[in-house]
């Protein structure tokens, strides 16, 4: 690693570490490596055979690697699953690296099947979370702090530093998945009806198809 | 019942019934009626000494009454969790009753702790839900008909007949919640930041500040 | 639907709802419809190819048809598990409607997979559950009223009135089972011997062959 | 041990064992010992202060007695659930020894939290459950025999031979419960009316009387 | 059975009963026996078709075997899994026997999935768990006393009597796994090296590689 | 930060992050925030009133500071389960961070009650896990790999490199509990007894003594 890119990583890079869970089946066995290719659809992920595993099977990766944060949220995501790490098949739990350019935000979300840890290994991010009663805890996070969102529940981090920041998550499900709701809403496949969206939002449907035109 | 109100409730009152579901640990006994006036609080609800139930225990009254449908929405539900029927303490299941007047609206909504079903009784109602993957999932339901809203998705009801309809709901949860998204991000107390909200929706701050009016 | 049609429905036909529940595993991803021809067998029922899921799979239609009472409990019974309904599949629950004619009986019995919640949509029905205590919880039960029947706790639910009585039902397992008692003992196939039988009623061998004959 | 002991028990006492099961929530800790005469009521039972736990209380004596089984169904059983063993609290499990007499009847009934697993010591005992398809599945079983009984079917074990049987239960629940069917229906307090039970075993109400009269 | 094997039975083969559990996912539907021949590998075992399982499928044999002890631990263990008996598949417990020599050791091992609870059937054993606090409960049990091993914590059973123990254990999953702390340690393959082993146990390399000798 | 810190730390602390898990009970309600000062012990910990719950609640700090690892086995490690840190109460899960001196081991030992996943953020590890068959998983791991530890089952992760080791753990229970194995057989309290010990591992009785001195 050359000086520059050890001073840029250390100024430039502010780093986070987010985690997020939730509880699934126990496993029934020492292991079951997912085989994603199998024809066979259960709940979860059919299993390869055991006797064909080898310690690569336990292993995932490449989380060393910032994500493109050069788009217009200034925000990256690197979310490893059972679909790209086999090994976490039957252990409930899914990891992702994050990463914020300065302003950058991981927009309000929520995980249907994880509740989510997140630690700060650097930088500043404010994060918060709103419960069914419509309360918001928010907080701004340092270095080496650690949050936790409930399960379903909406939340956000926002880089509200002017440096990089970095992330690790981890949820507590083996594919715990993302519900976006800005896209979820209006970048939805087909469309949610203007009808249904002006009435939710209380804005013209003029208004609605203006936000559904950037998704 | 008069027949002048046999007549207003066959005709104007179209009906349907969601049913809401989430696994939840087992109960451990015959049965753990909520103690909701228990100064120890534990996850779920501490229950009444058994010694002291009574059959009024495990009976909630009231199902039969319509919500009242003259607000914005056109929509009214009728939650029944742990909280107001102590009998479904340890049992993982919450009843809600809906009505919707025409052009009535359940707005986008996930509950973070159930999945929900849904049964028409009377009349159409135009349902729908986003996966993950921000695929829409739509239909129109007659009478009889039953729906299903898997867990922590978006999803709405929206009443596009010309008469008022009526649901029950189950959610696979004690206690599911519910996110409602435009009052949890425009509504939330204290209030997420417009820097937040107009970059997750890509809108100006004006327009965030109006919609947030609204809520 | 005829005028006529609309007085009989509201006169004679009067409705209850119940639901019923238990707690099973988790959904690991949004939905796993139910493939009921898959030749793989597992610990609930192997799942569709997800690319091929469609909002139909979600949805289940004819709850709205009473069941045929005129039989000799005057009872019928619509249950609507994972093998008619799909797409209940992981999702832990069931829906049934419940029809009775006056005097008509759902018989003792218990689910041993699930927990049962039932609200009385129209009419009154006398509904009770008998405790590992062999105490009897019972209540006579009136329009929109709700009651809880906890897992495995055999139950039953008589029809008091002189009107037909509607059911809805939700057991908190996609496959929730029936053991219905008079049947399960004395229906049994093969039959479970007269010696076994005699002694657990305290009744001679002759009546038990005559109960017996009856099932 | 007398060697007229000896004798009496190894030719007279034929053994059986069975083991019973299901699951529950996972333990928290390494040990949560059930406080009895805790005045705040849980799902489950809350705990003893683990400071204060000791050997002695993942310990109980006696199934190594022999209940007393001079009784009309010439069977006894000594159910050791948490409410007698505090230290089984959180680990799902319930142990039983059941004696039968000649003849001896562990008449038809359920455990609605567990499912159970028997092993015959010695001797022969006659075994059964229905499915809820009303499917019998039954079997004599020796000495060393292992038998499953599924959470929630109706079963039952039948001395068949002339030796005295002992048995051991394990039932996966630490409040398996117990619904004997015959005891529920006929002895439950307060009386189920005549009319549900000579309508559900298809019996004149007198006949219903007589039985009711033996519990 | 001869007389002179009867008093060996009685005075040298003292026995004990042990049983073991833990918490896993819920059995949907009556019964899945395990089909331990199929190349679906899922999280427990794919399932026979249900139309073709018999009694013999809930049916295991030959726990009256005693096991061999004429080893170097003076030990022997009959663990009856869903491998050994398909009939446990999804109820969440494996059986076993064990049978001890005199000074017969079952050396310090856990479960990782289980529970486990010991009764002593006859004689006596020296039992103990050791707690994440590593303090050590211990006790000697005698004929008739029951024991809980809490899941995943090392545990023993040592015959401090001049006879025979014989036990039966119970372990709360259909395949609970055995961590045998030595032989995991001085018998993985591959070998775990010197360097840590040595480093763990604070010995040197000679006396590391003397004990995988052993092993 | 000082020049010379940023170069030590870039070049001497080389980092990991390690992440444990297992399924425990899901969360009934949005939060629950352990109250670890309350006097009534359940399954789980007892919560604090939700009304006087903050964002504090939620938050943990301190995961930024190094380990102390000048000790015998270079190595330190920081368990943030839900004793240090309430907000984890329900939500089935613990973190840690790990620091490893060169040559550092974080010796074999097991987690009772959870699945642990572990990344690689700079350097080398070589880590492995050994399987209820006795077969070693074994792999070096660099920086932002990821390693599955599953529960229950021994493991260890070794510094073979020349710098400090950083590492970050999440374990799937808020309360995972360590078997940290030599410590649990050789430093007991009271002491496991040499009979035992010496059998086990084949040593003689010096040797064990000889071992138990060092812990």
């Amino acid at each position: 690693m050359a000086f520059s890119h050890i001073v840029r990583f250390t100024f430039l890079l502010v780093l986070s570490a987010s985690l997020v869970f939730a509880s699934e089946p126990s496993p029934l066995q020492d292991f079951c490596v997912a085989d994603n290719t199998s024809p066979v659809f259960v709940n979860g992920v059919a299993c390869k055979n055991p006797s064909l595993v080898t310690a690569d099977d336990f292993t995932f990766s490449g989380l060393d690697k910032p994500g493109n944060t050069s788009n217009q949220q200034g925000f990256a995501v690197n979310l490893v699953t059972v679909d790209q790490f086999p090994g976490l098949n039957t252990f409930g739990v899914t990891v992702e690296r994050l990463d914020f350019a300065p302003k950058g935000l991981n927009s309000p979300h929520s995980h249907p099947r994880a509740t989510e840890v997140l630690t700060v290994i650097n930088g500043s991010l404010y994060v918060g979370f709103i419960t069914t009663e419509n309360k918001l805890f928010s907080k701004v996070m340092n270095k080496g702090d650690v949050f936790v969102f409930p399960i379903g529940l909406v939340h956000f981090q926002y880089n509200i530093g002017d440096c990089d920041v970095e992330a690790f998550s981890v949820l507590s499900s083996q594919d715990p998945g993302v519900v976006r709701i800005a896209n979820s809403l209006f970048g939805a496949n087909p469309e949610i009806s203007d009808d249904i969206l002006s009435k939710a939002f209380m804005l013209d449907k003029k208004t609605v198809d203006y936000i559904r035109f950037q998704f």
